[in-house]
């Protein structure tokens, strides 16, 4: 199994156990993480992006990996997400490379060039 | 003289001294930091975009003014500045509530309506 | 006018604007962030002093101010205050000094003792 | 062995090495370190949880893990660890969930729930 | 006066308040911040050129401006300051570029070009 | 074979597989982070450890690994070593620790001391 399937199945089961010991406030912020992200006055898959970059800037690799599915499942192109992670390169610097190493790998797993 | 504009003011002067005091590394760093936000796959507008997020969630209110103005002068509407930092605020959280305000604030004085 | 007074007045002007513009899912993130800190199966006062030090760590002078300011309503003395920023201090290093001085003052300011 | 069994035990082998190495300064830190969180006019269990959300939110899943044991030892009990997290969420931001996620699983395997 | 200057007689004033008000944990902390940048192994010199490095990227004014004041004074010449600043840019990125440039303004200051 | 080997090999693989798909942009910051730690005014050496302390703070392994590598090549001694860790220690706070354990058994490898 690939990095990012395995990344995926911990996540779901971890995602669970976090919803089964949830009070109403971790409950409600869950369902506005999922809100924020919808088609508005900007389409979803722009705003998937800026959660990429804002994932890459605080150099979380779970977030980067969840928005990079979902940009994939979006249709991003290869060049846009480049072109994206250059952008959380210069704001956030060098200490952001071993994030964008690993997310490249990630995306040619999603792409199936593994 | 609006916040905006002192801040824009401040800023070029002092840029002008860092420019000037710059050693080459310095100096190939901030062209690079003009070029990444160039029209390529992705529309500069949108790269400005991830600039305004990135920084949010990093909490510099320099960069977001930045990028702010960036935004203003490629025509992004209100709307979508406000979704683009609702990205902003759910990944980062209400430490970027104070930045917000102060953002809304200076997208006012750009707009006009100080 | 205090330091503190002038912070509450300049907060609560900017909060007016932020909700005037927040779309939906923005007032509820607000929303949400009141309550967070209502009594529970932990005190107000309590969730009033984690913000204060999650506030502390991540260096956000508006933020510890707003935390002062509902800790010194709720009554907290100043020895807690002191010893939750020893908490705050010992986890996210000298870098949080700058702001501890300035939180003293604010509290100081709060005291009356100004 | 559970994870938080295997992560304690890692720890403490890390921990020594630390100690071996560590000169007189940073010998201090870590005796400071450990004096912090000492019952004073705030319960140890109250410091306990005040460095868990620092932990959190400055995103370090040891530091986490740490607190969360020391909490089990206090006798917290999980609607306060929750509402604690809550803080943590909201201040944070969801780039805190993936650690959020991970700390439940460590609790449900102190609680001997695994 | 100078930005430098008036940051310096603030800085003082600020730190007799916390140190009026501190613990003894508060006290050994602030002792032991003294100790770490005296001559060791590497001059107290090049420490301070640590912690200003370290301030850079964790964008606290107030303490590049404390650690150069402390470098101005050990009489590091300005064209280190720079490269470490270089080193400063790129771990730590575009966010770091307004700290730099008041930082070096700061820096004119002290050498009395301002 | 010892962590910090393993560590190697990934990062080269990884480092293989961004340069393959790195744009323009993306190329130029790799290298220019390449050129900041040359010797210059100060010798690159320093720049090292330099970058070591900014990792440190940042709270990065693989950047720490990085430059602890480059710090045993270019000959500096542990003595060395743990008074820059202190004063990474000191300014980024006890949320180093974990980073600061897992460095000293990287360098401990580095030495052959497995």
């Amino acid at each position: 199994m690939s990095d990012i399937s395995e990344f995926q199945k911990e996540r779901e089961k971890l995602a669970e156990l976090m919803m089964s010991k949830a009070d109403m406030n971790m409950k409600r912020f869950l369902n506005l993480d999922t809100k924020v992200y919808e088609d508005g006055a900007l389409p979803a898959k722009q705003k998937e992006m800026l959660g990429l970059v804002a994932s890459l800037v605080l150099r979380c690799d779970d977030c980067i990996n969840y928005h990079l599915v979902q940009c994939h499942k979006a249709g991003v192109p290869e060049v846009e997400i480049i072109e994206a992670m250059d952008v959380g390169l210069i704001v956030g610097g060098s200490i952001t490379i071993p994030h964008i190493r690993r997310a490249l790998k990630s995306w040619d797993e999603l792409e199936g060039k593994k």
